[in-house]
């Protein structure tokens, strides 16, 4: 019996964007389900009883939740094919403890920025910049934080990529110019379809981003 | 050459406590270095310059941070031994849901009962006691969220159970009232001597958060 395997997902969802990314390195066919989470579907409910979240990986049945959870599971089921995680266990925590960070940091900071006002937002900005200085010096010389390959910290990182023109713009900042060797490595994650496909355009993100604003009465 | 292992710790963490009972599962001796999170060491800021936060576990000289990525390099490298993960990919995902669950709502909510007052405290109280029951029907009939041996669920939130005297005082509830069978898993866990051993006493935890309360000017 083949797999089955659905994805309950919101398409401007970085945590969502990683497991599109994933399945499409590993070359699995998947059932995508958009989730209104104005109004979330029965399904949703029933896959994720404790948390009501996307994304969910439901593989022949059975729910996965939790984005770094859900991606770490891809990689060992389907073990064949583009390995996320290293094989050795020492890089292995390495790589969990950098993509840890990067939903702590970048996540928590790049919010900040377009939902934050005064004070806060000021050091949202310091610090969001000083992170992606963090993480550039981390890459160091390497094509990608997984080496040659793409791997679990750089699938991780680059699905917070297309919020980047949220960042800049209400940060008024851009990344390129701080850190243009952070911006060289999305390039290179770019250039593959796998992630350049799996990402919505970052005009679009930018849309959605004015639309929580207005909505949830942030000026 | 044996294996060289510190832990840098502080006696009241729970995440600390997770590691020295892992470690103590898996029989592997290593310096135990109490930490002053007042004055930090040298050590500390330099094997963990992101977070600068204990507990660190340094293995032959390398270190690994964050408390449930060190219990799953614990796990990975000693694996001739006492196994916290289970084998099965969905299984483990589920064991990694689960002490990512124990984290995010037990500490939390805990830690709500003692630092804040007012409505913020009285929905703590609520919620607390809602997530150790979504816990208890986890465990259902298993001796362990393990199965028939400790595993690492059980690792993961027994080392909170040392704060339940402060919630309990602090929340005006008796756990065990409410849900007894969590109280009988938590007996079958302080059976065993990996466990009691790398707990401090529940009124030693207890006198160190008054000591919060008041260096914070929490009333």
């Amino acid at each position: 019996m083949a797999d089955e395997v659905v994805l309950l997902d919101f398409w401007p969802s970085p945590f969502g964007m990683r497991l599109r990314i994933a399945l499409a390195e590993k070359g699995i066919e998947y059932e995508y389900k958009e989730e209104d989470l104005s109004n979330k579907s029965p399904l949703l409910l029933q896959m994720n009883p404790v948390h009501k979240k996307i994304p969910v990986l439901i593989h022949n049945g059975k729910p996965v939740s939790e984005s770094l959870i859900a991606l770490q599971y891809i990689d060992e089921v389907w073990n064949d094919k583009a390995p996320l995680l290293p094989s050795d266990s020492y890089l292995r925590a390495q790589a969990r403890f950098w993509a840890d960070f990067v939903d702590k940091k970048i996540f928590e900071f790049g919010r900040a920025l377009w939902a934050t006002k005064g004070e806060e937002h000021n050091a949202a900005k310091k610090e969001f910049l000083d992170y992606i200085g963090v993480l550039q010096r981390e890459l160091g010389d390497k094509p990608f934080f997984g080496g040659d390959t793409l791997g679990f910290v750089d699938v991780t990182l680059i699905s917070h990529y297309n919020w980047f023109l949220v960042y800049e713009k209400f940060g008024n900042f851009s990344v390129e110019a701080e850190h243009p060797e952070f911006i060289a490595w999305v390039k290179r994650c770019m250039e593959k379809e796998s992630v350049s496909k799996s990402l919505p355009e970052q005009e679009k993100v930018y849309d959605y981003a004015m639309f929580l604003k207005k909505k949830f009465g942030i000026e």
